[in-house]
């Protein structure tokens, strides 16, 4: 039997936000106090708007993922269908308008596959992953200019050996991939 | 066949330091080139150190994990035992590290399993988790003062229903745990 936790919140003494990047950031430099009474003179919240992300797969199973270059870490790497829910979207919204405008793919059936936070130290957002399945291609692809984005389609087989090889670096990626392998027989 | 991806590195046109909060997180301010000779006049990248985390089984195949509030979340979360990479120390030697100050189990035998990163796009370290097996009770779990760890000691069984019910929600410990569930029969 798997104990519920309580939920220790630590109260909130001071609060200011000392960093505000347009809507891409912003940092929340924080005093805290922990249930034992001790106090943390100061704590950084990064503030994010939520994420999405998307296991995509076609009526002929396959999926569709895609590569980038991603600049902090210096590598290109393969990845699933990812974005930023804008405001006043559903997450469910924003992941199909993601994967149509990053592969021109769509319609199909949706549902909520898995939640996670990207690091709930110090990011105050979640991530929602979305398993779309009989997905198909009904338009084209609409990258942004900051977007260096390949398509591939991919079968069952070719991501269980992209995911072995240790190809899909991105934890938000790797976590949603690895627990379709571990529970879709 | 999985294709090899060329890195199509985006050039540094100008870089520079914006904010710098101790050995907690700097935050770099960048202008980038794309390959297509396209700029992108405003990139940030957070430098953090490198972190590591650890799946620890003990003799009798139980699994050493914890719970911790965690404030930019708001959440009490179950965890795998994760740190951060101290100057001077292997990945290795930091896990075994935070295993033994965190629950005061050591031992046994230890492989890396995977490498993640937190966020390609905008963190530049990396995540190692070890597969530590064999472990056992050495000493006395010996926390910091910004900690607030409850230790917990599950089955096999237990780890599944607490990944089945979404109860790890830092993406970082969600991925190793499921590829240790797709992976290891």
């Amino acid at each position: 039997m798997i104990p519920l936790l309580e939920n220790r919140k630590w109260r909130v003494v001071k609060s200011e936000n000392i960093l505000h990047l347009g809507e891409w950031l912003s940092v929340r430099q924080e005093t805290v106090e922990l249930p034992s009474g001790r106090q943390i003179p100061t704590w950084f919240v990064l503030e994010f708007p939520d994420w999405i992300n998307v296991i995509a797969i076609t009526k002929d199973g396959k999926f569709v993922m895609e590569d980038q270059y991603r600049h902090a870490l210096g590598q290109t790497c393969y990845e699933i269908v990812a974005g930023v829910i804008d405001k006043g979207e559903t997450p469910l919204q924003a992941a199909q308008r993601e994967l149509s405008e990053e592969t021109g793919y769509g319609g199909g059936t949706w549902e909520l596959f898995m939640t996670l936070s990207p690091n709930p130290t110090n990011h105050n957002n979640l991530s929602y992953t979305f398993l779309a399945r009989d997905v198909e291609k009904i338009g084209e692809q609409h990258q942004e200019a900051t977007e260096d984005i390949n398509v591939h389609v991919f079968t069952r087989e070719e991501v269980r050996e992209i995911l072995d090889r240790g190809m899909i670096v991105q934890a938000l990626h790797a976590a949603p991939l690895w627990k379709f392998f571990a529970t879709e027989k």
